[in-house]
């Protein structure tokens, strides 16, 4: 085992448990291209501030460059004993440039270079998971457009409320992932602060220049505090609380999934390719996708609860309770983004059951407040209406019979403002295109949101 | 009691139990104020519609007005059997001004109300909150400035690592109130939509006007799909989420304060105003303030914890379960509010120990990098010359001395790169203003971050 | 305001906003009996040790029993400047009995007052909640008890899986809070200790006897170890963990009863008393109550998760944190206490729809399982059954058939071990009263559950 | 690649994508001993209750010998394709084995069978730690008998309030531990039940006996109710919350390791070997052990979390949901049990600063109790001494001297009660031993503490 970089004041060897427990090389690895393009940009300003010269940078730059294909093609080794992926690489460098290799570290610290590292590899992450956002409010664009006929119960309480249009349904989750977005977006912001030459927590005496490596870097912004800068995990908690929200829809939506696949619904039909069977009764087709979805929510939510309990009450600045930032953020990223491609893909293979849907639409009096807007409409008070139109509803549930089933003589023993056009107000159709009010369920309204929808994701 | 506002379809009165269990109004009447906006701005978008005659609408907006003015003078009595404040309110207008109270309701439903309530209410109290992170802001500014000269220890993984400015510590809670501000303000974003015009989750056939209301209530924006709008709580979690941010950062502040306000510490002292007293123990002074705000970290999460699990899983639009968004947005609000209040007065009334900051300043070898970066300046390698400190310290420590004590020729037994210029470096003010890399702790660097807060607070 | 019985070693007098944001007593005063009993308990104490003299000691207890009175009777006016319960009833005390008042709190602080008075209240309270468990476990049992007959589809992955006895479901309900009770009366071991005699946190010099108090409070031992005993909060988390897993059963139940009573599954109705209706639709029937259990149990998941995050890298012994332990356990209690009284009572009022379970119990080829057990029973392989029913199960559902039309050659066409008592087999009440294994659902296995839980509820 | 086991009724081949998102094979491989020690007791049930014939037990219980070997030795490849462990054990058997692999599955699910496979190794699991939690203690109690003369500050509010043995101060983390044990004990009784015969959720129709696997595999007790035994995994979130109140436990006592190897503090050292340093200031010996312990408290607090939301309203009986249990226990585990072995060793290589633990013991007015106790002996009423010794150390404070400092003039300046006595209660040593209440500070009392955790180690 080689010695630690930073040997120099001790007198005895890290004990073996302490290694291991304390390595963080298992999982931050993953970070390795941020931190090898990190260190090339450090280089280059060293050089250009004449920390280094020409043909010392090259050699580092040359070096790091290696390493990054040595890597990428499987040929490093990581080791416990390098502790993490930093000492790896810097390690890795001076074995093979030598003297030179030690000059790498000039005027930075892991401290600042592990929030680097963390920086640039989110910035890609929320790339991606905006895109994996955009691709799901796609599919759900795209099953709104192909479904616009189709007409569903909507519900509150669980219970049938309204008749609304299944396209309309799909939008709301549109609606939902849109704001996921926005989050992200407003997330980036914090995210994109180069915290570089704020070294161990105070800065450097040496003659760095931090906007260099945050412009080659591509920040906008570098970081006004280095004690804030070494200190901060805001950032990550920040992105993992908007993942929360996210994964929070998606157990929505997956219930939804979960119910409407049911027997009892029989609302739509996921297909076989994305269910399993049960190792003992042939005959079952498990939702598994979505009900693995809504369990992960779970997941990303106990994340959050894990990186705002490290921070809680910790002093200033850097403190080694921080490497546990890592794994929680790690899996959020993969948790989030893998559950938005596949529920991408699997609405692409979803059967709906139209008859159905449409069947039950207009079950459970759905069409109550149709009425009592139509008694509104010929200016009856609308506490009034609602009144009588409950009592008819009470009335129906007694006979057993539906409302449109209801005669005109029926409804006019409960008020004479019923007339004969009731019945156009009893119109499953009708019904849903009458409610045109601001984002209202109406297909004009819908097919506008779908149109706006468009837009917004072809930019 | 009376019978309910929505009983006509109901054979039975509701169990008592259960009115008690599921009422709200406990604690929704802190909305009045807003719903009663809202009625109002309802009314008057109703009667330019022509849904309500001007007659119509000076009853209405005359009778809510009169029951505001109940509530503040504490004359309306709220009673669970009125299930929440909308109710309450609807009833009483309904008792005030007879028929035409029932017209109130006409093109809406309490899971639009309910959701305008709350935005109207978060809009005020993010505003609020804003305020008083700026009012710590403030605070904190004029204590680094009045301390510029002070010189402490920095400190990573609780040691002594480099000297710093006090203000330069202080500063770095400025950056994170900072961005506590800047996520309030996204938030805003999400929460300045008008969900009114939803009705219960599909729009209402009636017609309504929803950007009227939303212009008069000051929304620059009406939400797109009603669905959506009636079963989304995000922008409560959202802020909440922001909120617990906050809180973790002021429990490391707090934590902080009681460690530096320890004997142990002895770097700063609280007023006896902001401290109690023991009933036991006579000489005890304690930061009971900074202790509670800690502990009260927990609290906001918890209610995060609550709000995404009550989200959890469920399928649109609105269910029940929503009820019990209140309670943890209300007592958020609280506790960061007052905590953020007292901390503001309290870092007023605190008084430092400047000497005992300066003699730790100094204490366990905190100049060592400083060391080594001369050494780099002089041309070693960061590498050699961290080895070479490291090997000095070790040194020192076997001989009781600290750094500055070491002789030229003690130095030079390490290394012939040292030279007399060396003892400039171990200098605390010379140190602490060397390190001048953007973001870092120089007096130059503190005093610019300093003038541009103070320019960011005025505006 | 009077001063603080604290004060003698303070020049200034507290902060009024600190005050406010210190104070306990508004949420602390609900501990008022214990208090008082804690306190009369300490006096007969010091009296037998000589602290106290006869008149003293009555004039104490005398004293703290009319304080009991005037609480009981709303007479006691509780205000901020007593910052809390225990300061509050010694003042009044000193007020009532003069001098003597101020020997009540001789050797002892009120960090073994507090932790006192909150073991008491939680040995109540954990009692009490073990009775409403019972409750619910009793109405469960009698439901089971009335409806053996009936048979209903059970679920994996909420897909149709096999039929089960309608009484089998509720009886896993019945397990689940079994379990519940157990993990109370494991709790109890550790709350049932009394901390009284550790003082401040390191025991006193006054000749006191903790054994005395623990005995006249019905406490079967006294805390070890002082430092321990005041910093300890482990009674309260392990409660509310406990808590926590009884609102997740209740969720889960919540939740089945919801769907059940959607118009789709049509399973069960709820009586309209546990019912409300919509502001806007006339003709809902709203299942509020499961919504909101369903809800609460966010709030029972946030309070564990506030009270591991105060306790989270506290040092000993106590700290001001601690005072946050109150709110969270209250509302813990209430919580769950009312959800279950509540279902207790609305499981004695929910109507089966027994043709619609039973139709449903043989649809979605629940019996394809007893098919292939019927294959093994006749010595084929299960992996070699649990094939051929698949390939069955996807000829029935090409023919759009249930397994219980296919005719006998049909079923020979895939294999020759299917004779003609496979219809034996299909038939639902044999298919549920075949499943005898332990825990299974037949008739039998469940009334013999029903009759051990019948005698473990009486005693 | 292999068709499924369950593939019977599909006609479509699963998505990869899907495949992969839904396999837990990954981790659920872990289970590999338990799952086969578990499927050998099956198959010995089975040939007893002559569903298998003994050459076929044979040849089964012989192909999973071979399959436990090949594991062990790391010559089976487990895929993705197989899903799960259960799967891939199964499918390895049948390849070995032939036809009689396919009777493995007779009479169980995979549900049934994971939960078995959970429970068997939970208990090995809890065994594990209660030896690690062992193991602690008793280096905890190995360095309270070593320093039985240590006097240190006891705290409250981390201001000096008494002194105390430092002996006594680490018992108190001994009855942490203590309890902690306890829950594991109490959570034993609730894991060490055998689902096995419940199959999918209903039990089986075949003759089976639940009786003689749970005797074969060290069960005392069957579950009573097959749909509980396959939708309940209360037994780990039982066990993660006694977990999370370790970790809360061991953030306490890291959180005092930290401070206390400050400078400021200096009460202890850490050994180099348990350090690490920096990789920019040479002199850093950083505390990084107990920091990470401190940090971890989150990821199992997390976890925690998880489990209760992956939980939260979920219908009966299993869904695939729940597959989210086994990473968060898993990690649980190995956080804990890590924490717990390197605490142990940690501890046994702290050395303690004795000079400046008894220089801080005396500081702060911390006999000032002691005062009032004595004026109390002297029959004063405890509120008056209170005061009294308030107001002695206000002016103290004035003086900047000591009590110690102080008088007897200057004492019976304040009250006559004062007598040449007093200066025996201001000994450090006498103040200590004064205090011998139950579970005080006395070093008798911490003796005898010492003595019995001793004998109850040693059992």
């Amino acid at each position: 085992m080689k010695e630690k970089l930073w040997h120099g004041r001790f007198r005895e060897a890290t004990n073996q448990l302490v290694e291991s427990y304390t390595a963080s090389i298992r999982f931050d690895q993953r970070l390795y291209r941020y931190d090898i393009g990190g260190s090339m940009a450090h280089c280059r300003m060293l050089a250009r501030q004449g920390l280094l010269n020409d043909d010392e940078e090259d050699a580092l730059v040359q070096g790091l460059s290696e390493i990054l294909r040595e890597i990428e093609h499987g040929t490093f080794i990581f080791d416990d004993a390098q502790e993490d992926v930093h000492m790896a690489i810097e390690q890795r460098l001076i074995e093979k440039v030598g003297e030179v290799g030690e000059k790498l570290h000039t005027g930075r610290s892991r401290n600042d270079q592990v929030a680097l590292d963390l920086r640039l590899f989110l910035k890609d992450e929320i790339k991606g998971t905006g895109e994996d956002l955009r691709e799901l409010q796609h599919t759900l664009v795209n099953q709104a457009k192909a479904n616009l006929e189709v007409i569903m119960p909507g519900f509150t309480h669980m219970q049938h409320a309204q008749p609304v249009l299944f396209s309309h349904h799909l939008m709301a989750y549109y609606e939902m992932l849109k704001r996921d977005l926005q989050r992200l977006e407003n997330c980036m912001a914090r995210v994109n602060v180069s915290p570089l030459g704020s070294a161990a927590l105070a800065g450097t005496s040496l003659p760095i220049d931090s906007g260099v490596t945050a412009e080659l870097l591509d920040f906008p912004a570098v970081s006004r505090n280095s004690i804030d800068a070494v200190s901060d995990r805001d950032f990550i908690i920040e992105f993992v609380a908007a993942a929360a929200l996210i994964m929070m829809h998606l157990s929505r939506m997956c219930e939804e999934l979960i119910l409407w696949s049911s027997t009892e619904f029989g609302y739509l039909e996921l297909s076989e390719t994305f269910c399993t069977g049960s190792s003992i009764m042939p005959q079952k087709k498990n939702p598994d996708v979505p009900e693995l979805v809504r369990g992960k929510s779970g997941r990303v939510y106990g994340h959050l609860m894990s990186l705002l309990t490290m921070m809680k009450g910790l002093p200033l600045a850097y403190n080694r309770d921080l490497q546990e930032d890592k794994e929680p953020l790690f899996d959020t990223i993969d948790t989030v983004r893998q559950s938005l491609k596949i529920l991408a893909r699997l609405w692409e293979h979803v059967s709906l059951n139209r008859e159905r849907l449409e069947e039950m639409a207009a079950a459970g009096y759905s069409m109550a407040t149709d009425l009592a807007e139509y008694l509104v409409a010929r200016g009856m008070p609308f506490r009034q209406a609602h009144q009588i139109v409950g009592k008819i509803v009470r009335y129906c549930l007694e006979q057993g019979q539906d409302l449109q089933e209801t005669t005109l003589d029926e409804f006019r023993g409960f008020t004479k403002a019923i007339a004969e056009d009731v019945f156009d107000v009893l119109d499953l159709k009708k019904s849903v295109d009458s409610r045109r009010s601001a984002g209202g369920t109406s297909s004009q309204q819908v097919r506008e949101a779908i149109s706006l929808a468009e837009r917004e994701l072809s930019t």
